[in-house]
């Protein structure tokens, strides 16, 4: 099948079919067949697919996802976190530009479920990882997602198999610490990555409880100047409390390091640590398994919210809610009776409340 | 009111009263006025009430619940967790007789989902606290229940108000680290206490994710004999660990202790940082304020199960998601998709399915 045609004709032709139309116009399977070249612009245009909160582009995407699923799961998948002023983006951009010069594909998304508060303090500014975003192998979208975690969650699982069946090997989920979210994004990749600063005892105060158990690696961010002194305490200090926690299921020992993101020092640790335990959880399959149990876990989670949502949205139950949450904190009825009495009227036709 | 009869005599009656009928006979104003005035017969059965499965029972227990509901949240709670082996039951023999020493009523009670498989672990065998069983002062309640966590957790919230109500002023509730059952004791106390031993790595091993982070003490227990130097090296271990994690939102500092259940060492500290703990709570409110916060949390709970249930009961439906979950794990389908597949076909009738 190899055409006579000059390759640069090609490009041309379908730079313009890809930009002629409108962003949702395309079709899914022509879409997918971008994509699956690593296209970026289709894979961007997918994921705008993905977000849009039109019906036509939703079943649009529900067919392209269909289409990528047998040619995801092939990469790693990192999740990263951090207090704001961490560092996060600058570390991103060192680390990426590391990974594209093993000569591998890097994708970057983001999970930030304030970005309607803070209008995408993560990734928004695209500026910020000006190297990585011009970099060829590397792909980066900012958070466009606003409302619930788990609307968030669901897209951003939907993007990760985008991202890998237009061949990136390596995604990089970043989040910051709300709600939920980084429950959400350590349930949909194989590694966490926990960033500091060497001021360990003050900056704690901004990491939520369960974050640091989580972790696969503790890195500390910033180690540099004046830094590296306190930057190599703190690593001591988390290798001691980390040592403390219990064992991971997937047998990884959590590891600590330091690195300077301005400086570009330890970005091969980093990589190799991920390397070394890619090794090692595909050797005892606990990768597989942990994905296998997620995707499930996803599944139970988004049948929980499907059936609570129709519950919660109802405006007469908002109000009724409300009247019983009075009761309860004024100790005039269990919190068990309360949902009893809730539920059945909602069983029972909603007339009733 | 007062009456001429020789008192004596009137307990013979009450005794007799309570003995010649039928546990679940009594009514259920009869049985509160015998608790309020801190029968532990009367407690025993309207536990026996709660844990019944009969459906008048049932009534008779929300009844009596209901009345005592305005008695209740005047103790402190205190969840009281640790591997199997640590010396719990040991512990809690020791801890609740200094409380009684100070002239406080103790009752304790248990969480252990997993009772039908070890039998009872827990607080299954009453001789293993024999001092504190024959202590007027103290009421033991060894764990009944079995069946899910939400309907345990749910049975033991309603035995804390009925605890209360008998006019106990500590409740202890233990578990061990099964499922979720340490989140459900920590939702349900004020106080979240985790015994350890002094050979911290290797215990540590069958201590869950995320118990560390919601103890407001670390208790070395068996810090006697030969150990006495290893567990003041675990504690200061400990506490080094414990400043590392994110500040409380009670502000409570957690603290670490040594104690020697077989020698009744350093019971006082215990209680004196419980009782420290108690005073900060309610000056900074935080003990309000939490206590709210978990009925509400209870009441979602609550919701969210009775939605749940009958979805999960239905064979059906446990057919379809079996086929679901291996569509799933063969990468067939996506986990939103085939949480939508199920529960559009739930919501459409189950006919369909």
């Amino acid at each position: 099948m190899a055409s006579t045609k000059n390759p640069d004709s090609k490009k041309i032709k379908k730079f313009v079919e890809l930009n002629k139309k409108h962003k949702s116009d395309l079709e899914p399977s022509k879409l997918f067949s971008h994509l699956r070249k690593g296209d970026k612009s289709a894979l961007s245009q997918a994921i705008t697919l993905t977000e849009s909160s039109k019906e036509k582009d939703q079943e649009k995407a529900k067919q392209l996802i269909q289409k990528c699923l047998k040619y995801s799961g092939k990469s790693i998948r990192i999740g990263i976190t951090g207090v704001p002023g961490v560092g996060k983006s600058t570390f991103i951009e060192a680390f990426g530009k590391y990974i594209t010069s093993q000569n591998k594909k890097v994708a970057v998304l983001a999970i930030d479920p304030s970005s309607e508060i803070t209008h995408g303090s993560i990734l928004g500014d695209k500026t910020r990882m000006v190297h990585l975003s011009n970099d060829p192998k590397a792909y980066i979208r900012p958070t466009a997602s606003s409302g619930s975690l788990g609307g968030v969650a669901k897209r951003t699982r939907e993007n990760i198999l985008l991202c890998e069946a237009a061949g990136f090997e390596i995604i990089l989920v970043e989040t910051v610490g709300v709600g939920q979210s980084e429950t959400a994004v350590h349930s949909m990749t194989d590694f966490f990555l926990l960033l500091m600063l060497s001021a360990a005892g003050d900056e704690l105060q901004g990491i939520k409880r369960g974050i640091m158990e989580m972790a696969d690696a503790v890195v500390i961010n910033k180690a540099d100047g004046d830094n590296i002194k306190r930057a190599n305490l703190a690593k001591a200090q988390f290798k001691n409390a980390l040592h403390l926690f219990p064992a991971k299921e997937s047998k990884w020992i959590p590891q600590t390091e330091t690195v300077s993101s301005l400086e570009n020092k330890n970005m091969d640790k980093i990589w190799k640590m991920i390397c070394s335990f890619e090794s090692s959880a595909r050797k005892n399959g606990w990768l597989f398994e942990n994905r296998k149990n997620q995707q499930v876990y996803w599944m139970h989670e988004a049948i929980k919210n499907a059936l609570t949502e129709s519950f919660y949205a109802d405006q007469k139950i908002q109000g009724e809610l409300k009247k019983l949450t009075d009761q309860i904190i004024k100790n005039e009825i269990t919190s068990h009776e309360a949902a009893r009495i809730i539920t059945d009227n909602f069983k029972n036709g909603k007339k009733k409340i």
